[in-house]
């Protein structure tokens, strides 16, 4: 096994190796581009760690966890566009270097390449890695259009908001796992139960992300605290405080965020009050808990030695304290 | 062997079976509406045409016939977009009816489902379909990008430009066609050389499309006669016009492509005249004609009854009569 940081570089090493430039580059080379702007890389390293665990060279999963990587980035650039996003990682984003059509259709290429890096693989690997990745990458639209559906709506429920995350971002921490498992040719059963591993250990930490937004500490967070806010973005802490609240607060929040101001820190500070006097907080801090608990009880089913099984629990203690 | 007319009946009767109404709507209702629009539905009938050719069932093809018009109208949503085109088939396109984000994420998942479609193959036969998927969808994006970077390019050769219209159109003619032959687990030699006849045949039509739209009968062309003309497309009849004529006329075009006026009638003639005297009219028909003839020579090279050459070359024909 190596270290995450070890991981990380060896993929990345794979990664500069597959960026070649290809005719057209007027639709090859933002695809470059997006690919290098960096980031932790967190679910490729999923992907080649969990081939180590369970006892195959994690070499035989760069190309699994490059396809991985190049269909996450696909979904960065549609949704950027979607959203409107100028910025990624710090750098302009694909349609603002370029434009809105280049950043389709390159978005349509990288989704294409994701499915080509499985030709690597023998006939029944291929199928097994392209039919999951199929079933995920259609979950993380769905994700993001019941997202993009959410922005007009104000009867949210938390379980309708819980599929949402769980579509968009955490079934493909689970697939990336799952695909270190079908590359070790990992029993169905260990294929199961590492997925439910990825999976809840990613909704975790999107819950903690919305936690993070409100309550995080802004010289660790990464985002501007309060982000959500300022966007009237209805997460688990808006739609949680509604319930808990009596009329007159629940009021005063969904006119908070039906309107646009300028006087940010003023609304911030009233929403953050809302969020911790009805027990809101509260009960965001639980369900991260109950999630993660989730996460690490399915560790015990997987026929994996006990120093494995703990190398997975510090993964996840540190994706969750932040430290990866 | 079935009629073309009755391939389309089989196909169309599958494809109402599969569009069922799936969760969330606003991601699947705009799929079923393209889906339904209607068409000749070309590109699948070949398939299913070509597994009977290779003496296999047409039904073992149905879900790779699917696959391609799935994937075919996925590259007609995304492209309306692009193009900013308001209609498609006579009805309102995907973004006009909902908006641009709908048709991206539409889009998107319409060529993820595409692939799905092979899952009801054998493992062996799932990835023979998806490579071949893959290669030519990854080639009919990069047919697009052509298309578009020579919207601002005055330079542009015959070579570039079939290499365009090769890559945009033909190639998945040629594909549909290698899908019928891989269900149908004919030789690779009997594979390439489908593929072959539908790829030249693709090309003629697509040569003859631009020739039909200066020089065709207004009531049976289907689409405005001139409207290339009126867009400053650089077809194959321009670029050999610019090619074949003295510095007068040469200029007189590049100034006429260089204008939006609405006086297009004027110039639709003017330009046609150009076509003509300067031999480009000609030279197309010419093309045309060598590019059917190479997709028919193919046909020799199969190794299938004599009476099943005579059905494809009889298909080849209607089509490049257009009465299919």
């Amino acid at each position: 096994m190596l270290s995450i940081k070890e991981y990380q570089e060896k993929f990345v090493a794979f990664l500069n190796n597959y960026s070649t430039v290809k005719e057209p580059q007027t639709l090859y080379n933002p695809i470059s581009y997006i690919l290098n702007l960096g980031g932790k890389r967190l679910r490729p390293v999923l992907t080649l760690m969990t081939t180590d665990i369970f006892n195959a060279d994690y070499k035989n999963a760069l190309n699994a966890a490059l396809s991985i990587e190049v269909f996450h980035n696909f979904s960065l650039v549609h949704d950027d566009i979607m959203d409107g996003a100028p910025l990624r990682r710090g750098q302009k984003t694909v349609h603002e270097k370029w434009d809105v059509n280049t950043g389709i259709l390159s978005g349509d290429a990288m989704l294409i390449m994701a499915y080509q890096l499985f030709e690597n693989y023998d006939a029944n690997t291929f199928q097994s890695l392209a039919k999951l990745f199929s079933k995920t990458a259609l979950e993380v639209c769905e994700g993001q259009q019941y997202d993009v559906d959410f922005e007009t709506r104000d009867n949210v429920t938390i379980v309708e908001y819980l599929k949402m995350i769980e579509y968009k971002t955490a079934v493909l921490v689970g697939a990336a796992m799952r695909m270190g498992a079908i590359v070790a040719n990992a029993s169905k059963e260990d294929q199961n139960n590492i997925y439910e591993f990825g999976k809840n250990l990613g909704i975790a930490f999107q819950l903690q992300d919305d936690y993070l937004d409100a309550f995080g500490n802004p010289e660790t967070f990464g985002k501007q605290v309060g982000g959500d806010i300022i966007e009237n973005k209805k997460t688990y802490l808006y739609i949680k405080a509604l319930e808990f609240s009596a009329e007159e607060d629940k009021q005063k929040l969904q006119h908070l965020f039906s309107i646009n101001t300028n006087e940010s820190k003023d609304k911030i500070e009233t929403v953050k009050q809302i969020f911790i006097s009805s027990g809101s907080a509260n009960a965001t801090k639980e369900a991260i808990h109950n999630y993660t608990a989730k996460a690490f009880s399915v560790l015990e089913l997987l026929n994996i030695s006990e120093d494995k099984k703990n190398l997975l629990n510090d993964f996840g203690n540190s994706l969750m304290n932040r430290n990866v």
